[in-house]
């Protein structure tokens, strides 16, 4: 259990931390200037394609993905990286090439794409030229519960036809996110996990319809190309646009799951950070009744707490990311399930008890805590709820002392 | 201690119940749809002015008002009512005349108008021809700490100048809400609670500029006027816009709170129900892995909790209600606080569970739950955080005990 | 929904407060010193006796019992008595008369006895001349589990033979517990309801042992008697010990059921009022690194918190108070088991935080706090587990909205 | 940080757990009976020196002692083992001579010690011959204020005279508690940390005496020497049994801190993992309603809960255990800090739930659970309040983002 910073890590951060510095803490008011000021309202401002380029001048690129296709770095490697990105999540990640659904997307590919769909998909992703979304959530289904997929992926000479519909699908409103991975059933008659497969479907495929984008609290989360829902219908691509072979799906799904939740909670201990930051910038400087914030017994309190609970999760994380490194996804499912549990519910304690030192301005578009809180409000149901994640890890408990 | 229901009440509490069978509750979707299609998006949709009508004809109107000006209900008789208005609270209030700001403006005109001021503004307000703003709070300043007002009141002549900025002025995006109350100091050499003054100011008047519109979580609350920030610069009135003389602002303001505190309580709880029963219509709908939400243990002990809850709560507001009535407003101070505090919390913890129990849909837009999570949370700060007025409750407390 | 007190109510509290501050609190020290130096560990010393005498004098006595054998008061008199009681819960219950369980007791013999058993048990009872306990809970199963009790009463000839295990048989220690209510089976064919029945056992009865106590804690709670392990082997009694006839038993206990929540959801909030006393009081007194503790923001905000859960928690136990007065148990069913939910969980919150404000003495014998926080941990057992109770409710909640 | 258990942690982790499965699990039994046979109340029971002589030939002794008077090990190599003596805390530390307070004392004697000293205590300290007391803690001081400390320690010629009274002296009614170390000032005038000194006081000192053991909930805790209350009255000891020289005392106490706290902060993980079995292994025995436990959601929660916050307790332990060992005490303050008031928080929940689980018997004598929990709740007392510990920790973290 290893969690010291290698020297590469020791190097990239030290980048990173600069890159955050010189590039991404500024860029963050032209960012809100253009957003604001965009005419079509799921278009990403210019500064994101400037701050990309910055950043893979600098080296820091697609650190998120193993292997030769990617920065080649372990999850621990990647965990203190990905918590800086965290500390400006609108645009960190994605300068870094490093956003969901993107990261994902590229891992399947990575992995499981044939040569023709690396080459058309993973190359440009790679590169940052297009972005990508991932279409597996339907209305009528638990999303926690992937067995009860309703849209149909059915063969029809060489080509797949598929009907069904996806909401929450994030990114796809952005009109740089061609194409699609979309989960279905290819057989509903074989056994329980070999009746889904995923398919690789390009934006513009006839039969595809974006019916409208979903908020979060009021968010459209339109800077990141929204939370789409999609409607498809017979929608037909060619036969090798499948990813790995029928049946494959749930396979695939498991193993995108796991890195994803990783990549989450390592952002949220940043967002954290900053909330932590911001709420005692703001608690030095104002002052109330003629007595600074800080000097507030609550407000102290609370940032105590805040501390002491970051603390503890920042290390369960990096023993996740440790286990997957050394004993694989599965190995550390126990602790997966853990940091998607710990995660949303300390880091919304922590950003509500931000918001509350900030006064009103802390729920306006005056700061970003409000819009932080409503994303981190989602983990609780990425993946399925809460409840579920707990309910299965009770259920390894009780059997390990039966 | 009686808060059992008279016979007026009784007989208002079936009215109103009937009127949001028949007209509120089926009047949602259309609002809704108005609100999404709308060219302002500071209009308020045509259906509420029908809405109005209806309930007017119907006999329930301006309940929120005592005395002969209103309806001429007591805070006990009242308190059921509001309720009843908050399970819709974007349309229900408004119908009936009772939305905030404009309450607390009518009672300020109904208590200190002039003749003058009571004919031009409040018959209009009273009738729903117009809307209204009130302009307190100042990004600078503590709003619990209205003794440190900035914005400045000076007479000139028959004049008042008024110079100063305001921000979550709620309404004020309005184009309905034809005149703002403004809180300002008229003298800041006088003793502390003798400085400030309101004044009227008609929404046209030269040198009052809208900035923009805040926003709460995404909302900018454009269905109600939205909560501008305003910029006052040299802006002109007659001096007879005053209310009351010269340093009787500090009075009104705290002559206004209480009422204004009371009704979103009730209101809230109204909400509070809504989602009770909107999770438990969920729950008994929606299976997941096989089985029924609402039979599963944890989402039932939210139930249970929640029902215990409001059951705590409503009977705390109603005691508040009851105080203001036979010992008044002062008398009920204590209670006043003890509502401000449990009510914010205790229907925000429904809220989560109540959004939970939906899945991420409850956070979207195809239910009402996030908006009224993100109006809730306003509360921890309207009038002061939480912790101001808890700190004053245990001050009380301290003493009673020394 | 009328809680106030009413003429009766008042002239009773007025000579309560009397008592307590002339007798009670005055004798609060000389109980601590005779319970300490007692030979029998469960013998009751001498001062509630003398407390007792005074208390009948003064005509406080038996409050709890409403007709004609008892103070004749209804659920919403005696609960602010039996609140003001709670405020010293060793002393002032036992010298009014009103201690459990003695109360469900005497209740059961006032509706259910003979006029033999009335004679023998009842009379003695009223007359604070013996004590007696109720021995119902069982080690194998769940005590909110009444149907699955394992205890036989069988009938032999005129007589009944009683088999079995009872354990926290409260107040079975005391050598003054003359008599025992017992729960058993007469007929484990008959219908689920109808298979249980309470009989009379004197407690010298050959075949009836007291194993040991049981602690609390690591309380014996001598002071009132205990809770005992006992052991029925052949227990003998004469046929007319029977209360009611076969098969009343379940119907019985569910009638001893609600009285006995309330009073002590009445008694707690006693103690809670009198913990936020000490608290205010120690914190005004005490100083630490050159400041009072109730300067303290932390300490402010306990105090602030307590009262306000306090003040709801009452209003909701005066609720079912009235509601059984007015609609009886059944119709006060949902608020019963409310302030059985609500009741422990909010007082051992107040006296967490007491105890933390008096520092490690609050945890010893130099305050009753620990000793009262360990009496209302048990609460969350009492009549089966918190979590029963709030199933139960959800179901209920969730029928409404179906 | 590298928290990997290296070989000598493995080996002796294997020898451990073999000696609790063999000898301490075994014992617990025996050893409640001897408890409540003995005649002295204080008397430790024999079996305990039955396990020191079996672990002391096992190599399992004084594990806590780092350099060459104990075992050697970092802070980082005992925390493992610290833990698994916290799954039988009464026993497993004793039986290791790993107990507070003797292992604060013997650090003390080992690193300040006089060659005397050492001879004449920490030699039968270390062989388990002998117990001891640290006398630091007053009723009339925060504890958590060392400078405030009122007992006088004087020179008299070649004596030191000691006056004044100490309490929650945790050990010392054990008879064979043979030497107390006694806090207290030798020069009032001397700068703040500056004017206390530690002095080595035999038990059978005249002017000496016990007063009583306090209580912490009912228990007396009289198994490991209890709590007591001691008076000194011109307690008079050779001047050679000051520890280091005059002013040295505040230094020491801080020295002494840091081991203390990660000590028990470890034994008290070993405490929660064994509640969490104990629940675990409950619910899945019981069946209430015609179910099992383990099958209620409610309860899985809770279990899903206690994990996910255990392993984010222990490596945050571990955390500033390593960081002691690399950095030093003073380097991991801040996590001493946060593992002191994280610690407590999360073990009592667990507790309180694993009593819950397992009904009213979990409240008594028949599981340990509930002196666990009293046990854990006085470290939110120890070495000061966690509210002292919050504000400082925040106003550290207040100053780096100053």
């Amino acid at each position: 259990m290893d969690f010291a910073y290698d020297a590469r890590t020791e190097e990239l951060r030290d980048a990173l931390l600069a890159f955050m510095d010189e590039c991404v803490y500024p860029a963050e008011a032209e960012y809100a200037r253009q957003l604001s000021e965009r005419a079509d309202p799921w278009a990403v401002p210019a500064v994101v394609g400037e701050l990309q380029r910055e950043a893979r001048d600098r080296g820091l690129w697609n650190f998120f993905l193993p292997g030769a296709d990617g920065a080649g770095l372990s999850n621990l490697q990647y965990a203190p990286l990905a918590e800086i990105t965290g500390r400006s999540p609108r645009l960190a990640p994605a300068a870094l090439n490093c956003s969901a659904p993107d990261t994902g997307n590229m891992e399947v590919l990575s992995m499981f794409g044939t040569e023709d769909q690396r080459e058309q998909w993973l190359r440009p992703l790679l590169d940052g030229r297009i972005r990508s979304s991932f279409a597996m959530t339907e209305p009528d289904v638990a999303s926690s519960d992937a067995t009860n997929i309703a849209t149909r992926i059915e063969r029809d000479g060489d080509q797949y036809v598929i009907n069904g519909r996806k909401w929450w699908i994030t990114g796809a409103l952005n009109p740089d996110a061609k194409v699609l991975i979309v989960m279905g059933k290819t057989d509903p008659q074989a056994e329980t996990h070999r009746q889904q497969s995923m398919i690789l479907v390009p934006r513009d495929t006839p039969g595809l319809t974006i019916t409208r984008g979903m908020t979060v609290f009021g968010y459209d989360d339109g800077d990141h190309g929204g939370h789409a829902d999609l409607e498809f219908t017979d929608v037909r691509v060619p036969a090798e646009n499948l990813i790995g072979t029928e049946g494959d799906g749930f396979a695939i799904a498991q193993a995108r799951l796991g890195p994803g939740r990783i990549h989450h909670c390592m952002r949220s201990i940043g967002i954290a950070e900053r909330a932590v930051e911001m709420m005692c910038r703001r608690a030095s400087e104002r002052v109330a009744f003629g007595e600074q914030l800080a000097r507030q017994g609550v407000i102290r309190d609370w940032i105590a707490e805040a501390r002491v609970r970051i603390e503890q999760l920042r290390l369960l994380v990096l023993k996740a990311a440790w286990l997957m490194d050394t004993v694989g996804n599965k190995g550390a499912h126990t602790e997966i399930q853990a940091i998607k549990i710990a995660t949303p519910s300390t880091v919304e304690w922590i950003l509500d008890k931000a918001i509350q030192v900030h006064g009103a301005g802390g729920l306006s578009q005056d700061t970003p805590l409000a819009e932080w809180y409503a994303s981190i409000r989602t983990l609780r149901f990425a993946d399925g709820p809460d409840e579920v994640h707990k309910a299965s890890l009770a259920r390894k408990e009780l059997r390990a002392h039966a």
